[in-house]
Parts: structure tokens; C-alpha cells; sequence
């Protein structure tokens, strides 16, 4: 077999064969087929698509590439979730709690941020103390003994997938159904959960620039995971605004255990309770009505709060925080932003909001930049709200002094209005 | 400038600009563009195409990647021949003293063969002692003393083309008009000529697949010409089956003497006509009417032959090979090909005939292959000629046994119908 010919076959739009994908990604992962190779077929995917039956075969490939983790040892159906990413993104902090509350098991290894999104191992690693490093046996009996381990990946998993995404990132080949869905998919699949919901982002902050890409993009994971007997469901929410108010690691945390304690903000509670509902309904638990009910409860009850508790002190971390936020990093400086003028917040684009914050210390430009867990912005009003002439639109936590064209860009992005509107819902659509 | 940037905007089919293309062909010389983005690039103008305009800045850029030729000491219209290359195709070798003749100057640099296409360099160098290595201040002498220098590559020429070209054949990305025009035309460009025809082949032994496809890629050729203020025009012909009789580079040199001795074969006669008819046209010489007489007249008063003399002579060759062709290489064997059934040769396909010869020691599989000037087939009837039954098909000329299973191959390929037909003519157009 010939690399080359495998390259010529998807250029003529034609569909490639289950042993084709195998060479591929074998003589990519072993070092036998070479970057521009690679590229030159990553682009023809881009641009002439993949059936089905190619992608859930090339989700396989690189799956098998590296290391599976076996959580069958641990009795019961055991979820994970996972976000296409965004600005205010702290859903699985809130979340996986609440979920393991209700005696469903939680198995989840997350991510770091990059660019203008945040990423949840960052966000859990401003509590003080807290490891994200489990071992493979650790992570198992963690999740067996307190029902939830929320950790970086461990193990050796898809190699593949490592490989190729840094190609697709310095190659233009990023935006591609096929490639995006085997890529999270594949890892999803090698993490070994049962239930697989889906919380896949769309707008501004988000890499679906739309609605319907969202959906088609999660319609693509459904179909993965079906193929391979998993439950995989898909919550579609938009990301034209951050999500909750908080933006910022140790400021999302706070926003987090708010949330637990009942006092979190609408949209965020928001899709935490449907994003639940719909893991507990794919685990068979009961009906998306009652799931929902289960979800509120675990808030109302104080049970999802303990259980955040317990997972902080099981690995590590300073669980007093959750009592008294006051214990996480805390910034030098906090600024006011006031409005210059009255209206109804008509937009307030995640992305470059993103941005600044990344530019404070939240978040990474490069990749081994180091994050300051303390600074951030927190958004005192969201698009919808009415905010009058020196009201605060923001709080800016910082630890160096803010600099004038920092201030313009974020007065630059927020855009006001003088007739109120409904605010589009949080939440689009549950496939 | 970033240029994953320049891959996205060829991947949403955008235009790029003159500074993007310059920014491309520059770094991908330099080194600081790597293999691995322009494959993903090459891959997108393959599937997402190039405007002209993009086509001509891509010529210029690649053009002015390496050293350009000047011919401008030498008086007089300079012109230049470029074959898309076949198999048979040894019309460099009489087209050119023909064109000489007439007192248009001829300033060529050839290539090799690769696969199962010749190459006119391997052919002269099966005369004895002929050089095709001279340097720039060489080739510019011997044309303004005789009219005439036929030659390998001088100089750093297109150093951009080497190096995207390779990286076409590794990547799948051959088959695009832009890129090959864009390939072909910087190379003519920068040799210097005035005027350009060229050769364009289609069909079974050919590059271009179809007609279409062929008068596509010279439309697109003569655009770039234009473009760059030089008479172009372009010969479109049949490749279905080899070009005159002879496969094999000595017995090439022998048919393309024949063809000036008046002795050639038809088709081969016929193109070297037209085409040197276009030539001398481009040139202001006449029309192409008193041109085609001019032509023939190159052949009938010995003239033509006499310029091949001069020209082997100048390069160090044998001329006595001129009347003399039994000093050049000879094989060990010669085997009759005959045929087992009478019929009328109803295909005659190139590229099998081509790889069979190269087999024979003819051509390279590889570019480091050595080549075997005395072997090839020398075709006995064409296609739509009548054969008896234990007539010669064909002549073979080889150094080392055939095996059955290359005769085996032989036989397959010759297709014989009971019934006549009109075979389809060797020039289809001329634009």
C-alpha cells in the first residue's frame, strides 16, 4: 500500500477502506508516513468530507493508537461529559458533582486552556492543593470509592490524536466535521465511560461559528458513539457571551460552589441542570422531567456540595475553600469598569472578553505560558440586563496595573442599546 | 504574515494576493516554510483552483526563484519547444534542426525520462560522445554560431519548481492546470526564449487524460505567456499510442535521422510539420501555409540534416551517426514480435508500451536508474494498419533475455479488430 495513493483516492472525493485508515494512522503514529503527507490528506478530508463509516472507522484507528483506560471494574454506568469549550466555561465543576450526587459514577479527564478559552484543570488547580495527577489505579478506585475523580489524562492516551491535531493546527485543516468528531470522540471512547453527553458550543467564543454547524457537528458524535454501543447525547448551547459571570480560574471556581450553594447565575444553573438531566436520562436513571427535578434537588439539598467537598479532599486540595471562598488566590488589584452611558447590554462577545482576560493571566497566549490563578474579569451584567450611567458593567481582578488600551478593547466589545429585547436561551437544543 | 493564514484563505476558495504568493514561493526556498504547510496548500489549489492572475503571479514568483537566462546578445527571434512528454516522443531531435534551418534560432533545454515517458537529453546522449552539459556563455555562443544548442538544464533555474515538484509527487498533487502550467511555464520563462509552442500530449501515454483537458492546460499556458508580453501557441496531440514507430533512445536518434532523410513515419512527419510550422509562424517567419512548405522543404533539400550535423558536431558528438546510423548503440538481440491472428490494430496503448521498454533498460523506474541507450521496441504496424497472421508486430531490441512474462504483457496490450477503420489523426489543434 502506498501512502500516496490513499492521498489521490480522497482527492477524487472517493471513500477510503477500513485497512486504508489503518495504514494511515499506524504509519503516521510509528513514524513511517511524514508530516506533508499527512497534511496534503488532512486538507482533502477538509475539503471533500468523510462518510460515516470512514469516520467511525478513523475514530477506532485512533482510538486503539495508544492506551484504553478499563473502568469495568467499577460496578454501575459510568458517565463523562464533554465541552467544545468556551469563555466562563466552569460547567464541569458545578456539574459532575451534581450528577455524582445522584449515585451515577463520574469518570472525567479534562483539559487546559488555550487562546481565549479556559480549561477546567486550570480552573481546579487554583484550589489550593488540589492534584490533578492520578494514576490510572488511583483514578478507578477514586471514582469507586466517592463516585467522582475529575483529573488530567493519565495514561498514554490516543497518541494519534496528539500528533495530528498539531499538524491540523499549523496546516489550516482545523474546521472539519470529520476531523473535529473523531478527534473528541476518540478520546472520549479511550476514557472508557459508558454515557457520553455532549455539551457542544456555538457563536462567537465558540469553534462552531453557528447553530447549524453545532448541530451537524454533534449529530456527527452521536453516530461515532452509537456505532460503538455507547449513549451519547448532545446539549447545543450558545457561547456568544461567556458563560455565568466569571471569567478568571480561582473567580469560576467561586462562581461554581456559588452555584452549588443555589446562588449561581441563571444561565450557567441553567445548563447545569438540563447538561445533568440528560446524563442521568442516558443512564438510564429516569425521565428527562424527573432527571431535571433530581438535578435541582441536588443543589437545594446540598448534596452535589458535599460531594465537591469530597472530591477536593480526595485528591488533595483545600476543601475548607468551598466554605469560604475567601481561602482561593485573591488579586492585587480589583478594578471597577463603569458605563459611560445607560441601555440594555446588547452584546458582550465571548471571545475577545476571552481575550482580555487571557491578557491579564487567566488564560495562555503559547502553550507553556503559566497562569495566574487569581485575576479575571466577573460580568456584573449580562446581554438582556438594563445597566445605568456609572452602574459597574464588570470587576476586574489583576495583579499589575491595567493598561489604557486593555480598557479600550473591553469598552470596544461591549455594545449597549437603548430598547430592551429577550435575550436569546442559554440552551438551543438537547439531540 | 502568517502562513497558515494564506492555507485557510485557499481553503475558503479566496484569491490570494501577490504579496501572499510571494511570501510563499520566498519562504518555501528559504526553509522557513515547511513541507508539511505548502503540501496542505497544494492540496487546497488542487481542489479550490487559482485564478489566472494568481496562476501568472505564481509563474513570475517561481520564475524569479533561480537564475533567468539571457539571450538578448543573440540577434534574431529566439525560440523554444516544451513537450508535456509521451512515449516515442523524440521530436526535439528533428523539429528542431527543421525550425533551425528556416534561420529562426533555437535555444533548448530538454529534460529526462522518468517512468514511461523518454527524455530528448537521454536520447542525444546515445550518440556517441555528445555532450548536453555547456555552460550558460556556452549555450549562448554555440546558438548565435549555428542557430542551435540542445542542452540540459545550465544554471540554477526555477529552484522553487524542484522543489515544489517533488513535493507534488509525494503528496498526491500532480493533477492540477494551475500548478502544472505554473511549473512549466516558469521553466520556459526563464529560459529566455521569445517564442514558446508547445507540445501538448493527451490520452492514454500522456499526463493529460483527455482533449479537454489538454487544450485546458495550453489555454491556460498561453495566458501566462501572454501575460508576460511572449508569443505563445500550443499543438494539441494524441498519446493513445507511442508517437512514430521507435521506443528506445539510439533507435529514437536512428528514426528521428530517418525523418529528416524523408524516411520518417507518418504521424511523426506530420507533427514535426505542424508544429515547426507554428514555430516559424510565432516567429513572424510567414504564414502558416508558406510555413508548413517551409517545413517540408527543410526536409526534402537536406537542409534539416545538415543542421543536425552541425549541432552534433558542436556538442562533441559523432556526426557520422548521420549517415551512418549504424555506429550508434547496438543490442545483443532482436526478437520478432509476430502476431498470432491477422487483423487491424485497433489499440496500441503508450503507457504500457512505455513501461515494457523501460523494462527493456529504455527509461527509469528511478531517477538514479541507468539508462540502456541501445534497447526499445520498434513498432512494425500502427494503429489502424492491417496485419497478417505471423506478420511482425513489432521489433524488439534488447541486452538481456525477455521473459515470458513481459511478453506475456506485450501481447495483452495490442488490441486487433476484424473490421477497418479510419484511425483518429495525431494533431487534433492548434491554439
Amino acid at each position: 500500500m502506498h501512502f500516496v495513493d490513499i492521498i489521490e483516492k480522497k482527492k477524487r472525493k472517493e471513500v477510503l477502506t477500513d485497512e486504508e485508515i489503518e495504514f494511515w494512522i499506524k504509519g503516521y503514529v510509528d513514524g513511517s508516513i511524514p508530516d506533508y503527507q499527512v497534511s496534503a490528506l488532512l486538507m482533502a478530508i477538509v475539503l471533500n468530507g468523510m462518510t460515516d463509516e470512514e469516520i467511525s472507522t478513523l475514530t477506532r484507528c485512533m482510538m486503539n493508537s495508544g492506551d484504553i483506560i478499563d473502568l469495568s471494574s467499577i460496578p454501575g454506568i459510568k458517565v463523562d461529559k464533554h465541552s467544545t469549550g468556551g469563555v466562563g466555561d466552569k460547567t464541569s465543576l458545578s456539574l459532575m458533582p451534581m450528577v455524582a450526587s445522584c449515585g451515577v459514577k463520574v469518570a472525567k479527564m479534562s483539559g487546559r486552556g488555550l487562546g481565549h478559552t479556559g480549561g477546567t484543570l486550570d480552573k481546579l488547580e487554583s484550589i489550593p492543593g488540589f492534584s490533578i495527577s492520578l494514576t490510572e489505579e488511583e483514578f478507578v478506585q477514586q471514582v469507586s470509592d466517592i463516585g467522582i475523580a475529575l483529573i488530567g489524562q493519565t495514561g498514554n492516551l490516543v497518541p494519534a490524536d496528539k500528533k495530528i491535531y498539531a499538524l491540523r493546527d499549523v496546516t489550516g485543516t482545523v474546521d472539519s466535521i470529520p476531523l473535529i468528531a473523531s478527534s473528541i470522540m476518540s478520546k472520549k471512547l479511550a476514557s472508557g465511560a459508558d454515557v457520553i453527553v455532549l455539551d457542544v458550543k456555538y457563536g462567537n467564543g465558540a469553534f462552531m461559528p453557528t447553530m447549524e454547524k453545532a448541530e451537524e457537528l454533534s449529530a456527527q458524535m452521536i453516530r461515532i458513539g452509537q456505532s460503538f454501543g455507547k449513549k451519547v447525547a448532545a446539549c447545543i448551547s450558545s457561547m456568544d457571551q461567556p458563560l455565568g459571570n466569571a471569567i478568571g480560574n480561582a473567580l469560576e471556581v467561586k462562581e461554581a460552589i456559588d452555584t452549588l450553594k443555589g446562588k449561581g447565575p441563571k444561565d450557567f444553573t441553567e445548563l447545569c441542570v438540563v447538561t445533568g438531566a440528560v446524563i442521568l436520562e442516558q443512564a438510564g436513571v429516569g425521565t428527562r422531567e424527573e432527571c431535571i427535578k433530581m438535578m435541582e434537588d441536588s443543589i437545594s439539598s446540598g448534596r452535589a456540595l458535599e460531594v465537591l467537598k469530597q472530591l477536593i479532599h480526595a485528591q488533595g486540595g483545600d476543601e475548607r475553600v468551598v466554605d469560604d471562598p475567601r481561602l482561593l488566590p485573591k488579586a492585587h488589584y480589583v478594578t471597577k469598569l463603569k458605563s459611560y452611558r445607560s441601555g440594555y447590554v446588547h452584546d458582550l462577545p465571548a471571545k475577545p472578553l476571552g481575550i482580555l482576560a487571557m491578557n491579564l493571566g487567566a488564560g495562555r497566549e503559547h502553550i507553556d505560558d503559566v497562569v495566574d490563578p487569581a485575576v479575571g474579569i466577573v460580568l456584573n451584567k449580562k446581554v438582556g440586563d438594563h445597566v445605568n450611567r456609572g452602574e459597574e458593567l464588570a470587576f476586574v481582578y489583576h495583579n499589575k496595573p491595567l493598561e489604557r488600551e486593555w480598557l479600550q478593547r473591553f469598552y470596544e466589545s461591549v455594545e449597549l442599546v437603548n430598547e430592551p429585547f429577550e435575550p436569546a436561551p442559554v440552551i438551543e437544543k438537547v439531540i
